[in-house]
């Protein structure tokens, strides 16, 4: 990044943009890291500076055409995503330079936005990537997901897949919070190690083990009563003999089947699958967690930020240094490499420890 | 049937018995019609005769040992099912010989039964058959899965697969009556006409057609709302691209699938069906009418006995004559070659006209 002289507008951006839709698996070649001149900054806008960029599996569904609840992003346009940022420049009266806010700014070092759609971080948060995590997007569709659609009562088992990532780690930690037993899935044995030890799971099963069905079905001796659906395939596989009789299923993502081609129609899995729903009367639910359940954001932020305070949350995050390193952040994610809340370290944060 | 001396007991009875289980699609021969003695009568216990014998698509999983939400029949034992029968002997002094009851009698010319669980007919029905189908447990059915878990609201469309059979024709009507546009699906031109002119539907399309799916399309310009799930398969796979968001899937049957075999699991439709679950975020809802929507039956028996006396909910019965049809017309019921709700008719009805 070059700057004009001190303290002025910096002139010149670093951005990531969509290259090429991926065929199959995204690959880095579906990502181009360029250099664009910072858009001039109008009434009511801000320019920020991107400190963290989050990283999000859902971000691999904007990249294809394929209909979906959102529009895909254009090639040769900049990657959409949420990312925590400080305000460099303010034409809007309620923003101030240095000003912390959480903005759906995308992948780049500097943004214009309108002031209107920043909000800002409150003082009390514990971190300002938080806002991108636990109290963010992934902790509000946790905590909503679960506790909206699948409607976990004391005693109950409720098994989280994905279960060391943004998400599932908050699932499966309200999940205990409420009474219930916890089992997680996760891919490996540290991770599975890690929700035991550090999250208080129950039990955290390897789906990479050979014996992962067989595993997953020892540790759910009573079934499994809600099943938050984070990956699909052969996770649901294993899953779905292991429901209770009106077993809720929040399916919040699918990322085991996001980089899949169209699939060919046929009397296949979809068949037990559909048994399933019906000889168990399961309740099935897609969410979309701000069209879905806006209304519950401040309740949301008011008890996670008590559990946080209590220490009865915690949280885990993987910064990876540098936008340019971002794409391969993303497939990493995708495969299951990461391990905690993916954020991209962008500019330096002084608030870090 | 023979009887002894001058009104006494019978003292055989007719029976059709599970005589093997089926591998794949269900066949004559996993029939067997056989005489049998009636047992003797206890305390508490009525001796019914059969006079019409419901049969329904569900009796096909209690011909498999898969694991489902009832018991299969034993190899050997009278296959189950509900009956309007008359009461030939009693030893309850709640009832008379000559009551009409509904009970689950099964296969059979006469039943001993517990008083308890039969059921008596109420002096308002305007034909003892009907306790099997509108005013039982199809047309509850179809008014619980669509009231219920349907939701429609005026305007919206409802999509009922298997549109002329027993529980389809009354959840088709329902949504006319609650101001929706109503799309049947049927197999055959003349089950689609006579749903649109008999029924009132919007519009019924034949699912054996070349052109089924833009068809329904076509019949759906404002996409699906509510699509009531009794078929599965190719039906199903047409009807998810137009579902809208939020849209409800109440899932009542699945005929297309009972026939088949255990599916392979891999990377299949499965797929495409969770990814509408996700990015429409569907509700997709397994029930069973008994035990999910019990409290709701006397409303159910009041508004339809109404909407019936009204005129505002026709009815189509498919009556075979004689137990030892029974078999073949099952088959024909999976099939889908009978037209409105299937019953046998066992022994003389001297109430029908």
């Amino acid at each position: 990044m070059q700057k004009s002289p001190v303290d002025t507008q910096p002139v010149t951006n670093r951005r990531v943009v969509l290259a090429a839709r991926p065929d199959g698996p995204a690959t880095p070649d579906c990502f181009r890291l360029e250099t664009a001149p910072v858009p001039p900054l109008g009434e009511g806008q801000l320019l920020l500076r991107t400190v963290y960029l989050s990283l999000d599996p859902y971000m691999r569904g904007r990249m294809s055409d394929a209909p979906s609840y959102a529009a895909p992003v254009a090639v040769g346009d900049v990657m959409v995503g949420g990312a925590v940022a400080r305000v460099e420049a303010s034409r809007d009266a309620r923003f101030a330079p240095g000003d912390w806010v959480v903005a759906y700014s995308g992948w780049q070092e500097f943004a214009v936005v309108d002031a209107a759609s920043a909000r800002r971080l409150p003082d009390t948060i514990p971190r300002p990537s938080y806002a991108l995590g636990v109290l963010g997007m992934p902790g509000f569709t946790a905590y909503a997901g679960l506790l909206a659609i699948g409607e976990p009562k004391p005693g109950e088992t409720v098994c989280v897949a994905a279960a060391t990532g943004a998400v599932g780690s908050v699932v499966g930690q309200i999940a205990k919070l409420k009474g219930c037993r916890a089992v997680g899935i996760a891919g490996g044995a540290d991770k599975c190690e890690w929700a035991v030890r550090e999250l208080g799971l129950d039990a955290c099963i390897d789906h990479r083990a050979a014996d992962f069905p067989t595993a997953l079905a020892e540790a759910c001796p009573r079934g499994i009563d809600v099943y938050f659906e984070n990956v699909g395939g052969a996770v649901l596989r294993a899953v779905v003999p292991l429901l209770n009789p009106r077993a809720r299923v929040p399916v919040c993502g699918l990322i085991a089947h996001y980089d899949s081609r169209p699939p060919a129609a046929g009397n296949d899995w979809t068949a037990a699958l559909l048994r399933a729903v019906l000889v168990k009367r399961l309740t099935v639910r897609g969410f979309i967690i701000f069209e879905d359940f806006a209304a519950l954001q401040p309740e949301f932020e008011r008890e996670m930020s008590r559990w946080l305070g209590e220490g009865r949350i915690r949280y885990r995050e993987h910064v990876v240094e540098g936008l340019e390193n971002a794409p391969q952040a993303l497939l990493g994610l995708l495969e299951g490499r990461n391990f905690g809340k993916t954020l991209v370290a962008v500019s330096a944060d002084p608030s870090r420890r």
